[in-house]
């Protein structure tokens, strides 16, 4: 990173901190559930706050995307981000959505990389709830009609990756840009995480 | 694009009309210039409302982007938002922002495709707003320490593109997946993105 795109970051880290102040104070959105235990899908999580997107992201080495790609959008409920700005971890109730869209490169006057299309390939969300999860936080996956979810068993390898790797509280906070350097900042990294980045600049030294 | 997915996207569509009803609404924010017409920096966009991200998009043929990517966030403040979904065009004040960040593909646990990194490679913001330019709409870039920035002159590429392009009003709506159909629905699309779009359906067949 040269000095000048230092100076913008940190500066930017400062807007949002001031900002935080000045944003009006919307009541927290909790999840919702029927009655039978299933997750009601928070049908305005586009107005959400924006963490990040990817493209075909894998955590497996050798992964082949062939013709169809992917770009992911996580969002997160707006009380949930001012409280990470302010603490640099999640409040019980915390909600991130991962929207799931198809990536095309040609398309009206695009040549070349990837844009996101109007096709959504389905929606997760990781909801942090002690009250409603023996483990805290539980993952929903959402398809056709985004009729109520059934939570996804603990048994599912989402859990076990999120909880080894998550760089805090079992988030990938590792892959949201505007996160990380707060979490840093607060001291709030997971050993996990810090075990994985050391083990990693150990390699390349 | 299968039925399921069909389903998904027309239940997020009627979901995102709903919820617009039951936003707190926001009061407008305005752009803002120093006294000599440099456009003040928007400091909270990122809690803005997030219109789609992209990599390494180009609209020339053979572009090569080498060892450098970029994936880029596009924003909009939430009350134009809130005025398209109603409208399929945009109010006066609309201000979109562009943010550019380095792309990465391996750090942390992540081996293929891109994710972003904390690195922001500068900012750009179109901005509609009929008092202050000739033309409605206007360029600028922001780069180190965000300071407020001059219009970018209206010889520029970008204005031509953008009128030549544009699916709504000089903007990318094309680009834009949540926003396309409800341009669609509205009618609003542009003379300009209707012929590009005739013009690839006549190549194709």
């Amino acid at each position: 990173m040269n000095t000048k795109m230092i100076a913008l970051t940190a500066v930017l880290m400062l807007s949002h901190a001031n900002a935080q102040s000045d944003s009006p104070s919307l009541p927290p959105r909790n999840p919702t559930y029927t009655t039978d235990g299933r997750l009601i899908f928070p049908v305005d999580y586009r107005e959400w706050v924006f963490l990040s997107s990817g493209l075909d992201m894998s955590y497996m080495d050798g992964m082949q995307m062939g013709d169809r790609h992917l770009l992911d959008n996580v969002f997160v409920d707006p009380a949930s981000y001012h409280a990470f700005l302010a603490t640099g971890k999640w409040p019980d109730k915390a909600m991130l959505v991962k929207e799931n869209r198809r990536a095309d490169t040609r398309g009206s006057i695009n040549k070349s990389g990837k844009y996101q299309s109007t096709e959504i390939m389905g929606i997760e969300i990781h909801i942090k709830d002690a009250a409603h999860f023996p483990d805290q936080w539980a993952f929903f996956a959402f398809g056709d009609g985004l009729q109520p979810a059934v939570m996804i068993p603990q048994t599912a390898n989402c859990y076990s990756c999120h909880a080894a790797h998550g760089a805090v509280d079992k988030t990938f906070v590792q892959f949201y840009p505007t996160l990380l350097p707060i979490a840093k900042d607060k001291g709030t990294l997971s050993a996990a995480y810090k075990h994985d980045e050391s083990a990693m600049a150990d390699k390349t030294h």
